[in-house]
């Protein structure tokens, strides 16, 4: 493979309090998702939700975000996985368009 | 509003030293932006000035990133409000564009 | 030049083990890159790679994201300077779209 090609994919970054971290975790996991990088202990301001009268973070909650980098059909099913954490608490998920170098990193098979 | 859809929004990243936190977080409020998320203690090396010939970030000054999310007309009130930082300062502003779960972190308005 | 304009560029972001920061900042360096930030003590999990049967990042391992902004034709040399590391060690480069405020910020000739 050409080192020295970028591939187009996709950056999800989930911004959640600290706490959540686990549960992000076990669904990147389980769909597969082979690495992640973690930023932590992120300062911040919440948002306030339209169907909630609560500040979505405390402003004195630590919150981290979770970044991975994934083939476009993975997006959706990470949302649906979130569903039920963003149901109940508070979080975020960003999708931004990106170019990697060394796309194994992000092929879950190791065969194709 | 269905969770599992994406919303196209902008991605404002400002990079400022940590002694503008407070002035940035004010343009933030006067435009009813609800939400933030700051990144503390950046190392780097600073950008030399096109019109100046000083360094525009001391390599030991505490430089911090703030991050939000906003609707794009909301991008160039933004730039508009920080520009008299930017002109005495150093600083640099980022945009990108972004999907979002949850429309309604980044909506300043409960009625929509 | 007006600050109240943007300026579409390439954001390039690399993570590497924190041993590997100097060898970065020498490409940059030798790129004429005038700056960059650093978010440093990242966590997360590593990514397989094709190729390897090691994990491409050990999980207590620290690493770094250097980011900077460079003009389009920035990106292959950046890419290129990177690949005898990314060849024996593990590390990712990151290329997306984004629009700057302060172009002179990223503009290596004081001149133009």
């Amino acid at each position: 493979m050409n080192s020295l090609v970028l591939h187009p994919m996709k950056e999800v970054r989930v911004i959640v309090p600290g706490e959540h971290q686990g549960f992000v975790i076990e669904i990147f996991d389980a769909l597969h998702i082979s690495g992640y990088t973690i930023i932590k202990n992120l300062a911040g301001k919440g948002h306030h939700g339209l169907h909630t009268s609560h500040t979505m973070f405390d402003e004195t909650e630590s919150r981290l975000m979770i970044m991975t980098v994934v083939s476009e059909e993975k997006v959706a099913p990470i949302l649906a996985g979130l569903a039920p954490l963003f149901g109940r608490h508070s979080g975020v998920m960003f999708v931004s368009d990106v170019s990697v170098s060394r796309l194994e990193y992000f092929s879950e098979s190791s065969k194709k």
